[in-house]
């Protein structure tokens, strides 16, 4: 396995990287008479600001970071998390005694970006698609009283624009999750047997991809049955694998806050004529896909492109809603490789490439690889998926 | 280690659960006559429908499940979700193709809460303190306007109330995610070496839990300093272990969707008196917590005698804000152990004492262990801490 898998890259980045990042964001702020912006989840929160914690798993204390129209992000946050931005590039912390249920942070908030909006009072915030605020909406609705004189625009399209595009930096910690994943996966194609059960197999995973140095394992889902598999987001189960039983394995892992995420099949005692050929299908869709992808071409060219060869394939249907979508921060971000889709590439953007398909009623069959868009076309994260389907035999 | 641990309870709940759970929200429903709640973040999603999927991992979709006066719960879900109900006790799933950012089952949502609650025209929504709404701004903001001659009320007061008094089945849980987790650290006690790296040491603890039975280790940080640690939120980093360093890991696993969450504190080459002081001074603050949570007593009785012994010890201050809080499908959970807290302790409530204390300028010590309370008083649900700080000497 260990030459799949170059060193892990450096931790953290440069400041002049999140000094580009705030700076793209300002720009697009100054353009839209914006003020003042604040986020309040952790992708965006550590984007700006490269504070890194596991404690956001605790939802029990709001966090704030307010980006003005010029300088750097001001930190409005729990005391307990003072100390811990001595290691980001902020130079300005605010804080409350947190938990405190009457006021946890709103009018620290408030106040902080009255402050540093007086000039078009237009306020910035995570509003649309595939977005929320992570606070109590009792909270937002306050805060948008105490805001009263201002007005809330959505910010969102413009922050999912920016980070869609990463940097050579972020592209190497995706790429070494990647990496990962797939020396995972080789790892259970020589480990797996029949008899086990889905839980163990994803188990043998886990340990493997923590050793071989992913930080976490945020996703690690599978399903399996005779011939095929009706669903890629329960499991695993205790499920025992059989002879003619079809697994799909489809995880995401995490290095320095960023993701992979792709999945692979395999078969147990033989392959059936039906399975082997989706499996084939949805080898060459991802061909397809890879083939396309490239600057100038859309998100919608992408879906078409694959969606043609599984559609001559004989496909029945997809449920999943969509054939792919971006990656980084988080295990899925924008956009979606879906019909009619029209956003368009960019070089650094990451994509999930997934065709899928209902191959047979109840039966389905997915692929997943991750690829960043270059200068001339894209290019794989990791070792593509095998050809024909694994088959484990014993 | 293995002494340590009991075999893993069984996964899932019996129907009888979800049918007493739903039940109880009803009641609380009924008195305040809400026709409808819907919910949107997960924990709520599982707890009332017994759906269990790693796949709110991903932010695109949204999932709602909608609780009507009578009867079970509906969800409304993206398609790619419905499979996944089989498992559950639900009759009734309503869902949407899904990415659909111009209306991502907001109208679907809309209807279906329209439909149950004709009588008071009154739908409960989580608002309050520690919760969010998993659905962006703008979306909750149509649903609201949908919903124009209804009337939008907290329920999230009588959600963590009954959430708060865990069943037994519950409660098997977190002691098995309690009991791992305890064995991580007495593993530790044995493997840590002068010289190890933060980052190290964590992983280590991280392998062992989960080929112990946990599922997933989703928060494990570090602290370490020489002659104490200054924060324990952050971490690890890739700081080396050096002689007459503190070590502090807090953790949290998690087992069939319930977490365990504590720490423990480890001190290299030697313990200097402060360090050694402060240790005992938190210890007995646990134990005077041990001694007082029982039901009838409050979380600030609580707070009260674990804060007595650690001003006695002189310390300096604390800036968590609160010393434990609930634990159970979340790493922290409502209520909080704080000053003047006036919630009062039922049996099956879990817990965790979590006395911390700056003992000196930028050096903090904080203990944490977790308890249920019983009819007559507490019971920790796992190994207690060691009663002198251990001293890793090689």
């Amino acid at each position: 396995m260990t030459d799949l898998l170059t060193a892990p890259p450096v931790r953290g980045f440069a400041r002049v990287e999140f000094e580009h990042r705030t700076a793209q964001l300002q720009q697009r702020m100054a353009a839209q008479n914006i003020d003042a912006v604040f986020f309040s989840t952790e992708p965006e929160f550590r984007y700006f600001s490269g504070f890194k914690s596991q404690f956001w798993e605790s939802p029990t204390r709001p966090w704030f970071l307010v980006v003005p129209a010029d300088g750097l992000p001001i930190a409005v946050v729990p005391e307990i998390g003072v100390a811990g931005f001595e290691q980001t590039c902020l130079e300005e912390v605010r804080s409350w005694p947190s938990p405190r249920p009457a006021d946890d942070g709103i009018s620290l908030l408030a106040n902080t970006l009255a402050e540093v909006s007086k000039r078009h009072r237009r306020i910035g915030a995570m509003l649309g698609p595939e977005t929320h605020l992570r606070m109590p909406a009792a909270n937002f609705a306050d805060l948008q009283q105490r805001l009263g004189q201002h007005q809330m625009v959505d910010i969102s399209l413009a922050v999912r624009e920016i980070r869609s595009v990463k940097s050579a930096a972020e592209i190497e910690k995706i790429r070494f999750a990647c990496q990962v994943t797939a020396a995972g996966f080789e790892y259970l194609r020589n480990h797996l047997r029949i008899g086990m059960t889905e839980r163990e197999a994803c188990k043998l995973m886990h340990l493997e991809m923590l050793r071989l140095g992913a930080d976490s394992c945020p996703y690690l889902i599978s399903a399996s049955g005779q011939g095929g598999y009706d669903n890629i987001i329960m499991g695993p189960t205790d499920r025992q694998l059989a002879a003619g039983d079809l697994l799909i394995i489809d995880t995401g892992v995490n290095f320095d806050g960023y993701f992979s995420d792709f999945d692979r099949n395999y078969a147990f005692g033989s392959a059936d004529q039906a399975s082997t050929s989706a499996y084939e299908a949805v080898y060459r869709s991802t061909e397809a896909g890879l083939e396309i992808a490239a600057p100038g071409r859309t998100t919608g060219d992408v879906w078409q492109a694959m969606w043609s060869v599984l559609e001559q394939a004989g496909a029945l249907g997809n449920d999943v809603g969509r054939m792919g979508h971006g990656l980084g921060m988080q295990l899925t971000e924008w956009p979606s490789n879906v019909e009619g889709g029209d956003v368009v590439l960019k070089p650094g953007m990451i994509l999930t490439l997934e065709p899928g398909m209902t191959f047979a009623p109840g039966k389905m069959m997915v692929h997943e690889e991750n690829i960043v868009i270059t200068e001339n076309g894209c290019e794989l994260l990791h070792q593509r998926a095998w050809e024909s389907m694994p088959v484990i035999e014993h």
